[in-house]
């Protein structure tokens, strides 16, 4: 008998403001089994924050150990706490037969590519457009011109490395994106490549 | 302006009896501009019949050609006439820019590999256990028993391969493996390699 519940990863990347968060939301409906990645720091827990819920909780040393074996995928310094996104609950999440979800930047996509490529999917998504990313941005009007600016000259270096995503999402059509998303999230755990080479002789059985 | 419609190649494998047909179906009904396969031959039509539906009706002397430039990814003789799945009319339909899907042997799939690479996207069906393709093979009751045998001997030669596949899908139960199959479909057309590799500078207009 052949088990195809296996653990897996799924990464999304692309430029703020492409739509990921409303993408990704469709996920969460259609897939059982997934954890959403989590970020760790190395800040005190404000009143009402669990750990392993708003963020892994973990002391500096950890965090400055785990830099150093390569754990982050990506981390920042802000204000003498780190924060970051590190592969050791994305490896446990795996362990456990689940689907493991994150968002982040291509040079992260480069590092887990290099540590657990077999174990990866990953999309990169876009507007249809870099104008109309720019749209998207200024409509939101959360963000100061200095952050829309810095985030269209990020999109315009982040899209030149989209060729090295299994997938490409162009988000002109919310359904039709969705639904692009939902089928790659859908089948991430069914690669070939995630089941073991002996199993035709388990097959016999 | 970045424009998603590709041709691409879906190519089904997996052992008779193991429900490709009727996961299928349910590809059929969710994907547009797809073209399902259709084998050429060199008998002639029978009454009814149409050219490019039934069968491409070709002559022996283009059939042999092909075969020589290796666009049959497999053939046979029967009484006198050659039937065989070609390469032409798939490379046609990509060209369009359809999904073409065919569901052919693991020999089938190493020859198309070998020529159409990027364009394809693979999957391996089967039972979860080769005593339950036995069962539905029994049930069926619709082949003598040495084809059924030989089915089996097939099977067992066949599962061996799954490995060069990209995807594998356990047809335990109907209606997850359709899921499996139709979100493979879904997706097959968006796999980042079929994009402009210079999609980064249409983007910025």
């Amino acid at each position: 008998m052949v088990n195809d519940k296996k653990g897996a990863i799924l990464i999304i990347s692309g430029p703020s403001g492409c739509g990921k968060s409303t993408l990704l939301k469709e996920v969460y409906k259609d897939i059982d089994d997934y954890y959403f990645s989590i970020s760790s720091t190395t800040r005190a827990p404000r009143v009402g924050e669990k750990d392993g819920v708003d963020y892994f909780f973990i002391s500096k040393e950890e965090f400055l150990k785990d830099i150093e074996a390569g754990y982050f995928l990506e981390w920042a310094e802000v204000h003498g706490n780190y924060y970051g996104t590190s592969l050791k609950p994305i490896e446990k999440a795996v362990s456990e037969g689940k689907l493991a979800i994150f968002d982040i930047d291509v040079q992260g996509h480069d590092i887990a590519r290099e540590k657990l490529n077999d174990l990866i999917t990953s999309v990169f998504i876009t507007t249809p457009t870099l104008s109309e990313l720019e749209n998207r941005l200024n409509k939101r009007a959360t963000d100061s011109k200095e952050i829309i600016e810095n985030r269209i000259k990020n999109a315009k270096d982040e899209i030149k490395h989209f060729h090295k995503y299994d997938y490409f999402i162009v988000n002109d059509d919310l359904e039709k994106a969705s639904k692009q998303l939902v089928s790659i999230a859908n089948i991430t755990r069914i690669k070939s490549k995630l089941f073991d080479p002996k199993l035709p002789e388990s097959w016999l059985d």
